[in-house]
């Protein structure tokens, strides 16, 4: 079994060695650069694991590993674009550096080069891996748009959330575990409970990320404490906080929220402490804490000697107590 | 074998029975729209066809040839985008009704959609197809890229539009009648004419569009003569205007693709003068009838009896002289 960091090693230079030789090469430099910009790796990382576990090795599932992370990153450059975002992992994004046409198109080219990667998974599973794959793209896009849907509404509940973001992020680390075990040769149902585990771990990750945001420390963290609160961003906190909220606080929330000029400090200061008096980072904690044991025993199900587990289940932990 | 005309309806009827009923319903409204918008379906047609020549039956080749159809629509959409286009086929286009975000998001599930029909070609043929149209795809986004930054350039040469027009053009006419050889269980050389011929009636086709756009009947046109004099688009013509004229011409012509406020109809009218004095509208006609007896000699290589190409002729025949 390979660790972790031989697999991302792996990983970075397989990504190093994706050539965009084609002509025209301004269509391309912006895949190049986008890919370039690192990232965690962890949806490839997560599928070279689960077929490591079942075939003892990871060449299988080099090319549909790689396709997630390229469709991944495809994500990102065009959701940047429709968020006008202007940073990327403290870089300018791709429609600030090249504009808005050339990030559409260049994004269509990243997801033609995800497919063109997973097209090259071994024929005997080629089907399924396939229609795995384009079954969670086309949810990424419904979860996208319930995302931008959310943000014009003060209404969203916490089971919308949840369903929102099980869509743009569970899916796709559950979808690279599901093609790592099935290229690996993984019984039928096993495969199911690695796409489970991954559903889960997808979840607690997104609520993680809600909660750095508020309560993340900045000297770790490597973006701004608050964004979230910032932009109204409905993140499982805010849509908690609506929900139990005494009508004063409720006041103050949805005053702050339509406001255009203010002191950024501020508006973070008065919401943080709103969430405080609500106990919300216990109430987050507590559904992160509820997740990872359903991803824990969903690794349980599988019926492989433990020893094969053990590295999904520290980086597992990492991601779980992670600081950025 | 089938009339062109049973084939188109057969389209017709698949296109409509497509349904798509995932939520979120705001991301597919457009999708739907999109496609019920009608155009000529040739591309799904000339996949059909293909397949009937060597198969006697169409069965095989419905779903890719509604996938291509889709990534045609697809490619549509987002180049309407781009292209800030307000109407296609003479109904507003996406982003005109939905906004920009939507018209990414929706093109995207769109282009995952496509990937999804041609998913479900027969396991026997699917890694030919898939590559097939993956490469093609790709050339489709170059093709868009070079006629972007044609916009921007007065010095592109003729070889070079050929180029582009047959990246974003005729690949795709030639990808849909050699996947309908593919899955029809043509021979490897056969299927490889049918893309020649393919390439050869594409450029003709587009080479008759930008003829049209000038010399076309307005009443049988279905658009406005000289929409692309109007907006300097670097047809056929122009590039060779541009080539052939003599330095009055050529300061006539660079001088009014600079203007931002002028008559459109003394636009049309002076440009058009300039093309008839450069037996412009010859030259294109030659250069049709070029590519025209290119694709006739592609389809008399071919080792099946021509009773079996009528229909595939006599449709050429059609493009080769419609007024719209």
């Amino acid at each position: 079994m390979l660790t972790f960091e031989r697999i991302l090693q792996r990983i970075e230079s397989e990504i190093a060695g994706l050539s965009f030789t084609n002509p025209p090469a301004s269509l391309y430099e912006p895949v190049s650069y986008t890919l370039s910009l690192g990232g965690k790796r962890i949806r490839p990382a997560l599928a070279l694991m689960a077929c490591d576990i079942y075939n003892n090795g990871i060449e299988k599932a080099i090319l549909p590993a790689l396709g997630l992370e390229v469709f991944h990153n495809f994500t990102l450059l065009h959701d940047d674009l429709m968020d006008e975002a202007d940073k990327r992992r403290n870089k300018p994004t791709v429609h600030k550096v090249w504009g808005a046409n050339t990030a559409i198109l260049s994004g269509d080219a990243m997801l033609i080069e995800a497919y063109r990667l997973i097209g090259h998974t071994d024929p005997s599973c080629l089907r399924e891996v396939l229609d795995l794959f384009t079954r969670t793209a086309a949810e990424i896009c419904g979860g996208q748009q319930y995302d931008m849907e959310f943000e014009r509404r003060n209404d969203v509940t916490e089971e919308e959330y949840i369903e929102m973001i099980r869509l743009k992020t569970a899916v796709l680390i559950a979808c690279a575990l599901k093609t790592g075990a099935i290229v690996g040769g993984a019984p039928a149902d096993e495969a199911g409970h690695l796409y489970d585990y991954g559903i889960h771990i997808g979840l607690a990750f997104q609520l993680q990320d809600d909660l750095l945001d508020v309560y993340g420390d900045p000297a770790t963290f490597g973006k701004n404490i608050g964004g979230d609160i910032l932009c109204d961003k409905k993140t499982f906190l805010l849509i908690n906080a609506l929900r139990l909220a005494d009508e004063g606080q409720r006041t103050t929330l949805l005053d702050w929220m339509g406001k255009e000029a203010f002191d950024p400090a501020d508006k973070i200061r008065l919401f943080t402490r709103i969430y405080d008096s609500l106990h919300l980072k216990e109430l987050t904690e507590e559904r992160i804490q509820y997740y990872y044991e359903k991803a824990m025993s969903d690794l349980a199900a599988l019926r492989v000697s433990p020893d094969r587990l053990m590295e999904l289940r520290s980086v597992t932990d990492r991601l779980m107590h992670r600081k950025s």
